[in-house]
């Protein structure tokens, strides 16, 4: 059988309770005597026991992280950093779905299995304020993406107008005057894009470009197919933008495909940015540039809330965090040859 | 408060045990008593305590999947499609990714959180026959993929060499000579796309084509830099297809990424066909043909396996299932305007 704590206390020449400090890490263990002990681990190859770990501590050592879709590249890249960070903390991950729909929401929130998960990381679509209010399950909640709420639970965003701005800035620097933004929602009651389209509207008035309704190209989802109708509904009806900014790299994706359809040329005839930096946009006939928004720290910040809710070390405050973000300029701006 | 079994057994004027009896979908209910307590249940708006469910049972409720990788769309959409199987069962899954990594693989399979999974489905790459005879987890275990192994667990996997060579065949029948295939393993001894390689070997013979080795190119991983690097180190070479078989989607993409970078046109001078029918294949500036396995079915026979284990309907011997697949045909063999 493996190596016991008891081992690793003979070799180290201590007690099994210093040896139990030390993995874990508890903080009364002087650095000297904490090297002395990892030692004796690393020689015998200990491998602490950490279900056992969790379930002394009452956890279950779980972390649960529900996404709108997996099917979206961002939000598998976003699980696979999650699931990276939880695991520096010993932490494993149960991913869940929700279809973006209010009531599977509602569900993940209100903790319908909170005898298995110690947290929750969650990135709401439809989710109101007061679903979130109504809440009275006590396990930590953490929010991510750009819905804003007026709730008290930590919430992880980056800052989306600006990165919008940036996109918008791009663009207009290189002389576009007429600049689609695909990818709000029809009804406005509940725009999920609205500081992204927020921020579009600002830069085009900072760069003294009028704002044309007409160029702004509703869809009803998030997908590829979604950007794709949007871009040949706008064409259809004889706007002819010069540039599009999407909402995410998917609907860039399928607006690229339309634009080619239509024997139009990316970028000389409609250059286009996306949002979200997924690898997909790397590898296209024409790349994609687009805001690449920084999954590691989102993905870190988040686990890190859990985990310090979880150990008391938080402030009662809830956070909000930003983590950075980039515009990455590639071919569907700049072209292949400049 | 919600609406309890007692709620229900008034309304439908039965015992509490007959509403237990159908909601826990025990056998010997009456279709007219399940009708009768169905419609109480309906009327009243009750949910059964799925958690309790479980746990009366002995059970948590969740199934684990692990994957090689979530930044992969193949696996993502497979996922998605376990966890809506799993849901169907009233059950959850933990979804973790392995990174194809033979230690982690192993780490899944022993069991290292037997006390919150009731099964596991996984999907291995470099896990061997020894290291799943050496298994001692009870929970019910179900893999996936073209790995085979003699071991006592079932295993779902379309027929690779079948899908293979309805590949080939629909590139030779236009008339390719040269058919490239990519995406082999540089080392010999792990080759888990053995299976798809020696459909593309059958089927030129078949096609009375001479193999080729040199048409083969290696790759060390499976994503779109994989499939460039090998496309770019085969033309490199001064190898120069008419026809690419790329193991899998993400690689013929990152193939056609250089082919188009090189000034080859696809299909005009390389034809390409992908497997694993990914939504990014469909939105390309060139769709891509494929074969599409039946993710569906492979979701459902995956959770199936698991729940009659737990449930003992199934039988001792491990079964070996083979869900459909689908040649896919689109511009990348065809062209754009036929």
């Amino acid at each position: 059988m493996g190596v016991s704590l008891k081992d690793v206390a003979l070799r180290a020449g201590v007690s099994i309770k210093t040896v139990s400090n030390v993995v874990n890490d508890y903080p009364h263990v002087t650095p000297a005597m904490r090297a002395r002990v990892q030692q004796a681990i690393d020689e015998l190859g200990y491998r602490p026991n950490l279900t056992a770990r969790h379930l002394r501590k009452g956890r279950t050592g779980i972390i649960a992280l529900a996404v709108p879709e997996l099917g979206n590249p961002y939000f598998a890249e976003l699980a696979s950093a999650v699931i990276d960070a939880a695991a520096r903390h010993h932490y494993t991950v149960l991913l869940d779905h929700t279809a973006g729909m209010r009531e599977k929401e509602m569900l993940v929130c209100q903790g319908f299995r909170t005898h298995v998960i110690d947290g929750l990381i969650l990135s709401p679509i439809e989710l109101e304020n007061h679903d979130l209010r109504g809440r009275t399950d006590t396990a930590p909640l953490v929010l991510l993406g750009e819905r804003e709420y007026d709730a008290p639970y930590d919430h992880i965003a980056i800052d989306n107008v600006a990165a919008a701005r940036s996109a918008v800035r791009h663009l207009a620097g290189m002389g576009r005057q007429r600049i689609a933004f695909l990818g709000a929602r029809a009804e406005s009651a509940r725009q999920p894009a609205h500081l992204r389209l927020q921020g579009w509207r600002e830069e085009l008035a900072a760069a003294g470009l009028p704002h044309d309704d007409s160029l702004v190209a509703p869809t009803d989802g998030y997908g590829r197919a979604d950007g794709a109708q949007a871009m040949a509904a706008l064409l259809d009806r004889g706007v002819r933008p010069d540039a599009v900014f999407a909402y995410n790299d998917l609907q860039a994706i399928g607006a690229m495909r339309v634009l080619g359809e239509r024997g139009l040329h990316v970028p000389r005839d409609v250059a286009v940015v996306g949002f979200d930096d997924i690898e997909e946009g790397r590898f296209g006939a024409v790349t994609l540039t687009t805001i690449s928004p920084d999954k590691q720290a989102i993905a870190r910040q988040a686990v890190g809330c859990v985990i310090s809710r979880l150990t008391g070390s938080a402030d009662a405050e809830p956070r909000r965090l930003r983590p950075g973000h980039d515009l990455v300029v590639r071919e569907s701006t700049l072209g292949r040859h400049r």
